[in-house]
């Protein structure tokens, strides 16, 4: 037996290896892996299903994640995934893995964001599993919701000349990261350190509690506008991007000044010497809404509050490219978090 | 904030604590924590969804099980759970932590074991996420299935007089681990040691590849049987006879002659020195369907080929008992398997 690290393939890449064996064998399976959700068809209604898995170590560290909050996340990144898919949330299942240095208390405490999520977005827990584990706290939320057939947006159906949409602001949960980091280091080994976040909520809010953006999909729904493709902002904008334009077969220009940051991310930016730009489009985390719709609804998305303008699609054959602001155009890669690279 | 052991909970106490809050706000939502599957109602056909989480060191043993085998229990497990309701399992979604020891080849192997379930049971592998771990391999999968509401059999509908049965053997699962275990602590630091399992393999196949029983659910729809209550035996058939007799109301009765147990167990058992029916009682993973069905239906559960008749429902003040073969009752106990415990 050959012997390959993930890390070479990634992902995405091994995710594409390891599934694409698979075919599809039921009718109610309308669309399977591939998207941010699943599409099954059960009667009237289309059930939306989406999962992921969060680990101890590697996607939260407990020194500076409270459990509410970690909890709360959770469950918001799962309904993200269904808001993208313009569809409601209905129903999560919860998987727990809990090694011994955790407490009935800690995991109430856990549990108390999950049930702050839930009640916030209307959302049953309908299941789980819970066992002990080796070392570490793990997360596993499955999320069940449901849409019309002709309401689901997919990643898929950007076209030529669409405008290109994304709601808030980008770049503040990777900055809230850094942030925590810094303190963090600052602070190790000190008895009665206190970290300094004045003035830098926002960016603690955004990486520690970010909400799934049903707003977006409600304002959405009054201006009567349905996008052509959506997703959420996981990994980076520029990753994104990049997926829409690949399962659309389509090309986009973004526009440097067109892209929405927060003045706490770019004060905070400056404070660590790194790119604002760069951390806009590859910080990822921040579970804002990315959609393209056609150029003929123009006026409708210029009135958004929640989300703006940030460029056009393309013809394939022209790439896919950041215009700054000087005019140059810079080539979009996906830079965005690899979970398999910082393990 | 005061400090207690999970274990102090178990896993149910621990779940009924964290889940008592949670109150069912969507109409879609007929059942959610507390049966084998949650419940949606998505149109015509009612969705049924389950999850379980396996974690190396805590559910699996690499160093004796192969990673195929891995992946097709992983599946099994989950279609068991869809079948327990009287349902068809029609999806799942896989999610994997994987740390550094592990190559694409070790997961591909995995995930031949997946396809191969898959294929069997005709079911569409439809999400999931993958991740970096930092020590060890998890396995999360979640399984969403269809039944039509006149057909699902919860936990909660035997009534005294109803007659108990299970399908397949029992305890041969947990004879498999012994020997697996047996054989690994006698191999241990040894270079070129040869595992003796000659006569064994049928307790070996209980114990790494599962099946679940989709065929006992033909049998009993061929015959026209619908089950009062049923649930699988994967913590042990003490600890699901006292499920069902709380969720039903009621008492039981079970007839120590009557438990099914292979003869590989039995020989096992006397070679290991243990008590045969305890393991039978209390061994778990079989992944057998335990059932109840109405008096009226005795002489079309006599003639099947894939389950028999143990023992019969009382009313509740009676208890439950296994009745000896010198007809003296001993009381059930929960002894099943316990993850806090074992970690």
């Amino acid at each position: 037996m050959s012997e390959t690290e993930i890390s070479t393939l990634g992902e995405f890449g091994l995710i594409d290896q390891l599934t694409r064996d698979f075919k599809v064998k039921n009718k109610t399976t309308v669309r399977g892996v591939g998207d941010d959700c699943a599409v099954l068809d059960y009667g009237a209604m289309k059930t939306l299903v989406t999962t992921d898995l969060l680990l101890e170590g590697i996607h939260f560290d407990l020194t500076y994640t409270p459990l509410k909050h970690l909890g709360y996340k959770a469950v918001a990144v799962n309904l993200s995934d269904v808001y993208a898919m313009n569809g409601t949330p209905r129903q999560i299942t919860v998987s727990l893995g809990i090694s011994k240095r955790f407490t009935v208390e800690h995991i109430n405490e856990l549990y108390s964001g999950i049930y702050a999520a839930c009640e916030k977005y209307g959302v049953d827990l309908v299941g789980g599993d819970t066992s002990a584990s080796v070392t570490g706290l793990l997360i596993s939320i499955t999320c069940i919701g449901e849409a019309r057939e002709e309401d689901i947006v997919y990643r898929s159906g950007a076209h030529d000349t669409d405008l290109i949409c994304v709601s808030g602001d980008l770049g503040a949960a990777y900055m809230g990261l850094q942030l925590l980091e810094r303190e963090r280091v600052a602070g190790a080994g000190q008895k009665d350190f206190q970290p300094d976040f004045a003035g830098r909520e926002y960016l603690l809010e955004r990486q520690l509690k970010p909400e799934p953006r049903a707003d977006v999909i409600a304002e959405l729904r009054e201006l009567g506008v349905k996008p052509t493709a959506m997703m959420d902002v996981s990994d980076g904008l520029s990753s994104e991007l990049l997926h829409i334009c690949k399962e659309s077969g389509v090309g986009c220009r973004v526009y440097e000044d067109r892209i929405p940051i927060d003045y706490q991310t770019a004060v905070m930016a400056e404070e660590l010497n790194m790119n604002l730009v760069t951390a806009a489009m590859n910080g990822g985390e921040d579970y804002e809404l990315l959609f393209t719709v056609p150029l003929t609804q123009h006026e409708k998305v210029e009135q958004m509050k929640t989300a703006r303008l940030i460029g056009r699609i393309t013809k394939p054959e022209l790439g896919a490219y950041m215009v700054a602001r000087d005019d140059t155009e810079l080539e979009i890669r996906a830079q965005g978090w690899n979970a398999f690279d910082n393990a």
